[in-house]
């Protein structure tokens, strides 16, 4: 079986998830590759060893371009805040690496194109952690999208709140910042609820957006007197049209009280509905239109191993799945995509289009008016 | 006690709620004035007689201006098609009526406006049967806010789905055409979430709304295969800003499969949130961010004794009101507005402003951009 | 229309509630008899009085036995604390009064029997308050059941939990008292959820309990220091068997914190499974096992116009039905069954049936072993 | 680092998930061992080499003797039906092999004691699989429960119910047999949920309980005509005493229609309630008394890194965790155990106690009569 050496960058939060999802994703799936966990690049020598062997790491590197340009890696697997993915993707393609990226893709849609377009031209296979859209709720969501089970589709409300910086006194982070975030809440959560939109409904083609930054500086640091200014949307909101005509809205803040995880979508279709949140992400509300009047209701699907993806996990069903779960069904979807030589998604064409629709909602604000999303780089 | 005698125009589906809630009134609240069912008015004075008999009131009549203009009516009581709340208020006004008027209040704001300058000028009572801000949940979400238990409003999310019209081959009614019901969704149900708006946080200033009649032609009566078409949008939805500068999101739809009495709303404040659906009328779930990290969380409130407007219907907590309970809550605050002669709300003032934003949304969606509440007349 | 007189002992709480019943079932339903609200008795005829203006009664007495002798009361409504209704039932019944009379029927067994015998004996109608059984969700898992769609029942538990006293520096009442309430949690509360399992499954013939007193003694009044034994049991639970055979558990409590009006549910057949929660009284929980794998899950049906009992409240699915609204159905019963002459359910023959339950639950602890329902008088 | 080497013997249903954790524990937490999957013992060699190569072990052996007499292993993981428990364990401490051994512990409590004498007198560490009070959600409840956050603990309910026998025409298989199972939905579900009792309340000491077989007999195979007698129960419950005297109901059942995974716990304290289902593994609902009674309510606790046991998973609240996550935290114990020599919970000792009172139901069940847990060997 082939060997797929991954070199990851950036082993803080999501890192982590990355590692252990390479760590079970084997045990789980017949994955159709040899997975080699080879080498982390971490800020110093010291600390990637430290990442390194915590995370099962054969090898590390202080410096990420020694990674990017080393021959035993087959996947670079990027996990770097969003400001470094660009660099760091084109170096690795130019060495004919796989890339793994976390989201959103860029800074930007213009960078966001770039890298995809250095990809196509290098031939070489991409995948976006957008990773909601692995969770096997989704995919059972879109089987019954799929199958009709709930007609055509005719509206999609989505969200993506969260409230890790629903304190104002939470100290400023590179989150906050232009040149190393882009976008806010847009670029770290709403680009989940938007390529998951892409996924169960079709394209989003227009947009009409607002957002705002509620908090207007935060301390330096915890405790201190020093503000800084916050340079991003602490929350957003957009209504949408899709490809099909379907009418959207999405929805997203990292100031919602309350919202620990809060991706969550409502697809209304003209035979029935789906409801879904992330906080429950191992159930699935079906609502059928066609029963009897007086049996109508919506039913509270739980994963079981009649589900996709969800049997190599357990096989009892409403045994439940978690976070990291979903992540190992995204790298199992990476090796076997590698090893198979076939397609995998979302990838960097989707990471683009996610960006292009949030570049959108932002001119759409700065101009207070619909924008098409073509018109946007 | 004074005497305030009821004239009900229109006893169909909305007409028997408002005589179950002057029926019960007297007996749950402890009114200042003394609730009279006076006389019905009906399509047919035979119709009328049944209906009189069937609701508990002394008389009828088959001509509604006979009873707009009988002496012993203090309050008249429109439960008709929206097309003729104009003509009967505007008439009953003339003659000193006070005027009790389901929602929407006109086919249009200019009609709407038209309503509420009358009654100003003849110095009537009015009220408008939004009815949902009258359940106590309302009240308490009124009373959290105002407190600054959540700090201040940043979002609002509000909708009014239903699927009454999910069928496409439900036929045809008097809902679907313009010159009988106005809007479609957005008159029928998005009025009453947009008055919880404005009741909840503030005016609604600016708004870009987007609709669609997904179904565009129904059968002209059940079974039959000709077929008429559909004069209004079956959904909407729009963003909107509020006076306090407060961002939000309305929804409609009469074809939101499986939302039987889909009014909701999340309210999201700097230090907490308060999340509500009608479809679970006597819980209000409350998140305060300022509690310990690791005790956070939604607490459901179930309405009890110690919450407004609950303890006359019963002193146990938890143990439920009604739909045509908070009708009851509503005529309590008609008689008592009356007999004390103090302010009713919402009044034609607030039907006014809600017929503004309404039509503001539609001309938006016209425009295709962003209107101000202020340009509709 | 023959005329069907109330005379109503005691307007407190339930009282009350009895009353809105009457206020509003005329107009909700097509009764079969003229309700008229005749009487009602008090401690003092003045209070009595007060309560006859407040809730809409002709007449009023502070002598209960005049009320029962009166030749123009026709039922004769008791609402006052259970050691009261044995004599005051048996009295009317001398009267020839048909009896409403709320749960439990008597202090025990014996003093339940006499009374159905008595009532028998004359020829008089009969109904117990149970009304949770009225609620159309009761009607409607009925139905379900009754239709076999969950096949045969193997399962049933239940319970009847609240909070009322949970707090340790409530003071006494006469709740907490043998000679005035007999029983305490299970009187009080779990006769409601035993009629609903008789109701909803078949007769129980075994049980085996256990209870207990947990907060010993309680203030004498509110903040006093001086505290008086509690002399009936605050908790109790059991494990029975139906004459089906099935399997059942009923729990009580009055010191559960957090419960309202945790009467609930949950029965469990061969085929599927109904929950319910009367904290959510217009909604029930339907899972089918005959579903396939892969969409199998509880529905949560709302109740609508399609279901029992709801259309003559309203028109509309999911608009909410509450507590008094349940009472309203037990008037109705009441007052079509006097009217009709005949069968009313819940009658005293049921009284006596639940009542002996739970004397069986009480031997049952008091002797540690189970104890055949039949045992009892 | 001491090296630990596993030996699993059984990777059916439960032993792939032991090495999904094997798999993801050394990635998730730094533990104080170094894991080695070293060799797993399978009917066949055929078989056990393609299991081990699935699983990542590194040798494989068709002879479990041959598994627990490796002087390379150090852990024996006993994975196989319940029948085998025992043998292997003796067998296994005999070689002085710390065990690892899925529930329940023995065919009887008898067994179980034999197995805990053993092991106690080798000095051997041993685990029970009973995992789901590895649930971080479970440790939150035991932390809020220990700091008297609910008072004293006055009730406890608990289920372990699932369907997967629901289907009559479901054909036989061993844990039908009492030579292979020993108990039915007592032994295989009820186990945990007594455990769960005994470590959020205290010791059970005495039951009355009642059993029953609903489907007496099932098809050889799937679709075939023979039937096979099924020789254990198929739903039972028990109320039970605690050690601290309070009471407590126990329920079980493998034809639960519905519940798929339906461990759940109510724990009513004389300050607050806890709430928890199995089904929403990462939310814990508390109730407080002592709030103000308008905003008393069940606040719904999402699992987040303030709580035990979760960040190494994820440092994002809400983000969920999974069934194989909370065996993970079960591996972690036993590797951290062995490694720093220290006590390991739920041991042998706690297996046989759940044993007896598994025991004791039954015999509760078969004599009639309330039984002390002491009764049973």
């Amino acid at each position: 079986m082939k060997e797929i050496r991954i070199g990851l960058i950036g082993a803080g939060y999501i890192g982590r998830s990355h590692a252990i999802a390479y760590a079970q994703a084997p045990t789980v799936f017949p994955l159709k590759g040899k997975l080699i966990r080879e080498m982390i690049a971490g800020i110093t020598p010291e600390l990637a060893q430290v990442h390194a062997k915590e995370l099962g790491f054969l090898r590390s590197t202080g410096d990420w371009r020694e990674l990017v340009a080393d021959p035993n890696i087959d996947v670079v697997d990027i996990c770097t805040p969003n400001f470094l993915h660009k660099e760091m993707a084109l170096e690795a393609i130019k060495h004919g690496k796989h890339i793994y990226c976390e989201k959103p893709l860029a800074l930007n849609s213009q960078d966001a194109k770039e890298m995809m377009v250095a990809a196509t031209n290098a031939g070489v296979k991409t995948l976006v952690g957008f990773n909601y859209m692995k969770n096997p709720t989704a995919k059972l969501a879109k089987e019954i999208i799929s199958k009709g089970e709930i007609g055509e589709v005719v509206h999609f409300y989505g969200t993506h709140n969260e409230d890790y910086m629903a304190d104002p006194l939470s100290p400023i982070h590179w989150h906050c910042f232009k040149d190393r975030a882009g976008l806010g809440a847009l670029g770290d959560l709403a680009a989940h609820i938007i390529n998951m939109a892409q996924y169960l409904v079709a394209d989003i083609m227009t947009v009409c957006g607002d957002l705002e930054t509620v908090v207007k500086a935060r301390p330096e640091k915890s405790g201190s007197p020093v503000l800084v200014p916050v340079e991003n949307e602490d929350q957003a909101h957009a209504i949408v049209r899709f490809d099909t005509g379907a009418m959207g809205v999405i929805e997203t803040s990292r100031i919602a009280c309350g919202r620990k995880m809060g991706l969550s979508y409502i697809v209304t279709g003209t035979k029935g509905t789906l409801s879904f949140t992330q906080e429950r992400m191992a159930e699935l509300k079906l609502y059928r239109h066609d029963e009897p009047a007086n049996r109508q209701g919506f039913k509270t699907i739980l994963l079981g191993p009649e589900h996709p993806d969800y049997a190599p996990f357990c096989n009892g069903a409403g045994h439940g799945i978690g976070f990291n779960d979903q992540k190992t069904v995204e790298v199992r979807d990476l090796i076997d995509g590698i090893a198979q030589d076939q397609a995998i998604w979302p990838d960097f064409t989707e990471g683009w289009k996610v960006s292009r629709i949030l570049d959108a909602i932002v001119r759409s604000h700065d101009q207070k008016r619909w924008v098409n999303v073509s018109e946007i780089n």
